[in-house]
């Protein structure tokens, strides 16, 4: 069993690297720290754990000898702690957005702040196992990518030699993407049923999926009503020649053998498109398009669960990989439905 | 016109208030107070307002010299501010629960503090026009019920000579109902489609139920997935000989000529009892019932929009009885289907 | 009073023009008819009606005389009909998709069938106060435009000088608008919290806001967790020289006398860009936008209920219109908030 | 492998049925019956199995020789159904009503019509592993009960000897324990958001509460927004002498080895009683209580997924028990938080 510790476990995902490590064949939970719930179950921040362990929050300097370290301290935090934390652990996977961006210029404009320790932003490999799957088996320093640019990147990558000309991104989310803290704009009474377009320009992930496929992305982000999901809705141009086989061909070489994408464009059923609501909890993010009629546009729709395939379950993929273990160990659950 | 002043208007039962007296054709709004917001827009808090006035948040002690002061302050604040208010306008309603209860000690057993103004508890006239129209007349002092409690009074006050025993009322209840203050039990992600027994027992407007009505009641409150709406379902007891025919009777009489409350117990349609969504922004309360074949037991229902007859509505209806205008001005709008 | 007729008064958007008159100082309704519920009480299908009305529906052939004929009837059964009921009704005013576009090879492009009618395409004037209020003056033949075009049509439109290059719209929508007809993809547990892309091309409302504006538009259409609401984010080329000082002042001309169009983009609050959820049952149709940095391009977001602005209260507008009475007559709840 | 075979595998018991078996160790499925979908991909009606299974839906009678049958068609059907289905598999676990009730005029009362095969009702064994796992060991005809019974039952059943006279059930329920059947009550527009009463009294569940704990017992059931879950709120009276410590402890006796219940009564966190929407997906039925200050009165909580512990999920823990495999085998999932 590998020792694994995750530091800033009393939010969402670190709530979700609890329950799929628990369910983990091969890791052990050493220490889950948090600097307001030390001391306390880990169950009282994350109840669905009930009955699963015994485990209790620890300082966020006691982190118990791990061989694995994940962070998912919040965005500012992680730059700052990582310096120190790098002896250890043998391998530290950070789930913040400090170390996904390796331009420090782009990442203070995206994050409004200069970077804390620009000089490691070229030692992390970023944790996509489906884009990075060789640097990630001898990685030791990883960082996953934000939830929206995790499903820009798998719609878009396989099909960047079929476009051209600037993408525009349409991202819908949930709003446990904003975190287990209680504020104005994620008031139930605020949120529930809303359409809120809280980033119409400018959203962090842009630059993530601009750096990761070359392209230009304009993206906006709308908050509807959802706890969990991720739904991108990309519009972009073809090149000429290129058509429905093409695409699909394209997303066949690509993810043919991939455990966690799917290709989703079908003539039957209620769901026919990448659909959110039927991902949580699971690391699928399904990927479909469509072709617009009389034009060289094309309609791309990714969809993922934003604290698994999105957060915590892409970061225990990538654990996988790293350590040779199937992929899928702990990621077994394939969503529910209806849900 | 009568001037009007809101203390305490940037919470959600503030903003109903200026809703509502915005449309009245006697009302003339001179004061909004708010602690934090004084300065700003009315419509920065509700967004609904955009267009419909010029008004800007006054700081606390700035009332504009009012004819009627309507208290939107949270509990255990309005106790303290009476007193120094009495002077200030003709007509004082307060929509807090401070001065609900006629007892100083079932306050203090319900409120967990001592009450600061006890000498004023006899002065208040219960603001609830279906029970209370004849000294709503000439009060000066009126105490709005709680949003449940009206629901609960309505509800079984016709019925009390046919009850016997005690009440328990399951109460469920929309998000608004907790205010506009963010807190961890009312963010998006907890409480977005849950079922939170929040008040498994000793909620406190099942004081104002038994206080109201004679009954022994016992009252359970669970937050639902809902803005708005409250509705609660009572199980009593009925007394030998009483069934539909004097149930139908008792409601027909306390309500044939009330505005503001319908008897809904159908046969057809798919909302066949009370149905709190489609109540949304009205000052109905719907009351219905079914009989316990077998058994002497009937269930009663009730459902209501816990800002609007469960509180700014029936602030204003009570408003409208005490200066002897037609009941429904400013309360015309009859909620909506689908919602 | 005038006398109204509403035929096709079983679904959402009759239920909302009933709703909507009963509420109008002008006007009388005199007759709603449904082939389905001939002789039942209006509040069967429309609870939130109850006790404000003895009104039944009659069969559809049974319009007792009216001056105003609502066509509340299912696409594709309007065009059908119209020819026969020209000379039953001084003013008809359709809300099907039927006339709204005015070339017959559009028409059976985007609906899938030949049009019925052709030859009275041209006849009806675009049911639409802020574009073509000098026609509805004397328009006896209206058609309301669908709920999304609304909402692009008026958010688009005083732009068209300021724009090059084609628009790609984002429109996402509550499930009212597919109408009170039960199926398989609207059935609550499939719906519920869903992001389902029910139209990633062709939605029959970009026609209309190509045919409105000059605009090359592509639309997809998602339908998402809400009962009412329209949300529309438009991606547009700006010409050169145009920023956003041009674009306040287009919308500024456009819309300062509008009652029901406002300019909403805000630097305070929580909801600081068109929110559908604040909008329910009001006539309201918000506009705003953002500038993308570094580029030319620009963000535009439109909201509305699709019932309301987007059907029967535009239509009792246009009626208002045409009748010579002040617009906001039987319009003027504002919505609700929070809601 | 054991062979399985689901009939009535296109509604919502029957894909979770799909879902847990491909998930189990020890099962392996041959035929998955849908009268309506036969030749179709099971994916075509549970789009989360995607890429997990190449089964096709088959006609009713092409069994594929099992070893184990779950029956998941309509109530009135499996008792039509069962009696010629004796001979062809060993093992039957019917997840309809038809034989949950061992009476067959109370069947009668609650289903309303006569049963079809009353000679049958005593042979099968109640599919409740915590009320009778020694029977399940041997048992080839078992009825799993109703979703609501189930939260009922193992809420109530320790503290039979702890209560005295009747006991009032208000149970609220997600739509999805409708079916995927599309109708007027279960459309999007009308459910969501709503709290429906749509059993104030007599609901079917009701009756195998009473069955199975000897209690007097009534029952509401309300329809609330969410698609998975029930959660109960009983209110009964404790015997002289009984108090939280004798409810802690017959609660601990029954339980303490249970692997799917789980008491919850808790002084910290916001989920602090039972909560069905951490819940989804997961097999466990979590169980809470209050005492109601100044009285004898206890109010009991239970909570469930009513799709996995209220219906699939309980058929394989009795699937486990029966062949004698870990009852946890294929039940895994812990549920989400947030949901």
């Amino acid at each position: 069993m590998v020792r694994a510790a995750v530091m800033g476990g009393a939010g969402y995902v670190g709530g979700e690297l609890i329950r799929l490590l628990l369910g983990h064949p091969e890791a052990e939970i050493v220490a889950v720290t948090s600097a307001s719930l030390a001391g306390q179950r880990v169950e009282t921040a994350h109840p669905n754990l009930r009955g699963l362990t015994e485990l209790r929050f620890s300082p966020t300097d006691q982190l118990g000898d791990p061989e694995v370290l994940l962070l998912a301290v919040p965005h500012r935090e992680a730059m700052v702690r990582v310096p120190d934390l790098l002896g250890q652990a043998k391998h530290i996977i950070d789930l913040s957005g400090d170390f996904r961006l390796r331009d420090a210029a782009t990442f203070a404009r995206y994050y409004g702040v200069p970077h804390a320790a620009p000089g490691l932003l070229g030692s992390f490999v970023t944790g996509l196992p489906e884009r990075h799957r060789a640097e990630l088996h001898s990685a030791d320093l990883i960082s996953v990518p934000g939830c929206m640019a995790t499903a820009g990147i798998l719609a878009l990558a396989p099909l960047v030699p079929l476009l051209r000309g600037s993408v525009a991104i349409d991202a819908r989310c949930g709003s446990s993407g904003s975190g287990a803290t209680a504020g104005p704009a994620n008031l139930h009474a605020e949120r529930s049923g809303a359409m809120r377009v809280f980033a119409p320009t400018r959203h962090r992930h842009e630059a993530e999926i601009a750096q990761a496929t070359g392209l230009t992305v304009q993206m906006s982000a709308t908050g509807v009503e959802a706890v969990r999901g991720v739904q991108l809705l990309c519009r972009a141009e073809l090149v000429p020649g290129a058509g429905e086989r093409e695409v699909r061909t394209a997303y066949r070489q690509a993810y043919r053998a991939e455990p966690f994408v799917r290709v989703v464009a079908t003539r039957r059923g209620t769901h026919r498109y990448p659909e959110p609501k039927i991902l949580a909890g699971s690391n699928f993010c399904d990927v479909g398009f469509a072709l617009e009629p009389g034009t060289s546009q094309i309609v791309v729709i990714a969809a993922l669960d934003n604290l698994v395939k999105g957060g915590a379950g892409n970061a225990v993929q990538c654990l996988n990989v790293r350590l040779g273990w199937p992929e899928w160990f702990g990621l077994e659950f394939p969503g529910l439905h209806p849900n």
